[in-house]
């Protein structure tokens, strides 16, 4: 764990600029643990909460962003990881939706199980953004954490998904990248321009896209919706940051009692933002049985994601 | 276009090597294109051909293992290369199960029709493998090519999906790998070892796990399904390699001359050569209406996957 005061420190940052102007106190950092061996932890633990083992999986889906290699995909490496995996042949699948990779994962989870192509899928979301973070850049070095997340869903006699909605908006598509790593700038050919490999976020403008279409966004989703947003339980927003939290609590009359705000523990971990908030919240007892919660979160490409479903355990 | 004759005279190889042994007499190269330039043209291309423009999408996925970006997901950057983008807000999404990301994504897009999600959704796969490729492994170096492909879907009358199936076989989940580029080798912190941004295969070990799963898996894809494969028109495979498409005609009873193969024209495309020879296939005649279509490809990570579906165009 890192806190802000230390960080402030190490950058020459004044005290208290971080929780501030980020709104972030502390963060985990992974110091020698990779997105794999994160991911397979999280799964192990999420088998255990669940009295179930690796091998009663009939699929594991990644969603995520950031990766240990660029081939094979996440999922593949972290059935690997665990020992006898070679016993089990269900398959790995990745989806990316960059920081809203979770919910699409759960779509499409929900999808698989609604239709009976498997009976019992895990989502792993491990990220690590620590790597790729210049501390140049107080902004994005002050605000990211990383994390893994495991959730497993099994096809319940109640509950599940309500309703699911995405729209990409292109304007926004370059406003926040990783330029280098894949084939336009390949670290064959740029090996001395580390920039290159860092996180760029334009943050200024990707709160203005967001303010222009996220409350007719969350309109349009309820409309569609056989559940009202008054009704809903809980919203669990991508912990994107500061601005972005404080601007969806003022929109489309969201209380702001019912939105899991966690930023200011353990930063924005991208994917993992969501299903972590979502977690602890039903660890903690906040979110119970049958309560009704609604995932939100804005994604670089620029795509705004959500989900409605009832959380049940039976 | 790049001949194996100009291949071997750059890498001092015997004339006739890389046909003898890898099979492969052309392919093409990205000079100056990017992943998303090439497969925006393979988009365009197609809603040409459907008689369609950008605008008549409602879901676009990517379905592949090479990217440009980091960060945004391919989707995203393929969208916002079309003039007018920021008019139209359909989602994307990016699948990866590496060399099978297309089949994936078809049964993704597939489920997605049939829940009703989506009436009109494009995959495109677009692989540039040109980059990472070391030209001191002249296994590889002479086996791959570049090349992007787009299919548009739509809710047809008949037709459509009948049976998917993926197994994923940790024993073989590193032995197709690149390992730097991502977290565990980091840009930033190893800039000069280009080694560790180089595909790497263990041709022989992967061969060796195929033919211990394929007939298998082969057979109870069929027993699963409503259709036998004595009755499938077209078998349309993965270009691995000229050694892996040799070992899929002597399996399960397969004739070889339904098996689509075009190894020797274009390389292995990693996941654009399915599509590929799906594509070319139906545009030469070969494919038509209402025939019945195996799509079978072994994977990095390692996974087999096949797809079973009847091509109709209404």
């Amino acid at each position: 764990m890192v806190s802000s005061e230390s960080l402030e420190m190490s950058l020459d940052l004044p005290p208290g600029w971080t929780e501030k102007y980020i709104g972030v106190n502390t963060r985990y950092v992974a110091e020698k643990e990779s997105n794999t061996e994160m991911g397979a932890q999280a799964l192990q633990s999420a088998l255990n909460s669940a009295g179930m083992t690796i091998g009663d999986l009939d699929c594991l889906i990644a969603g995520a962003a950031t990766f240990d290699h660029v081939i094979p995909n996440r999922s593949s490496l972290v059935k690997a990881a665990f020992e006898g995996a070679e016993w089990y042949d269900f398959p790995c699948v990745d989806i990316n939706t960059v920081c809203t990779s979770f919910i699409t994962a759960l779509d499409y989870a929900s999808l698989l199980l609604h239709v009976g192509s498997y009976e019992t899928i895990a989502i792993v979301t491990s990220e690590i953004s620590s790597k790729g973070i210049d501390p140049a850049n107080t902004e994005t070095y002050c605000l990211f954490g990383d994390c893994a997340t495991a959730v497993i869903l099994t096809q319940g006699e109640n509950g599940g998904l309500i309703h699911h909605s995405q729209k990409t908006y292109s304007e926004g598509a370059r406003n926040t990248i990783i330029e280098g790593g894949g084939n336009q700038f390949h670290p064959r050919d740029f090996p001395y321009e580390p920039s290159l490999y860092s996180f760029k976020m334009d943050g200024r403008k990707l709160l203005k896209i967001a303010n222009q279409h996220l409350a007719e966004f969350i309109d349009i989703f309820f409309q569609s919706s056989s559940t009202d947003l008054q009704d809903v339980d809980w919203i669990v927003p991508h912990q994107a940051s500061k601005l972005g939290l404080r601007m969806l609590c003022g929109l489309n009359g969201i209380e702001e009692n019912k939105v899991i705000n966690q930023l200011a523990d353990y930063g924005n971990c991208i994917a993992a933002s969501i299903p972590l908030a979502l977690i602890t919240s039903i660890e903690q007892g906040r979110v119970k049985e049958n309560d009704t919660c609604f995932l939100i979160g804005t994604a670089a490409g620029m795509s705004i994601s959500g989900l409605l479903f009832k959380y049940t355990t039976s």
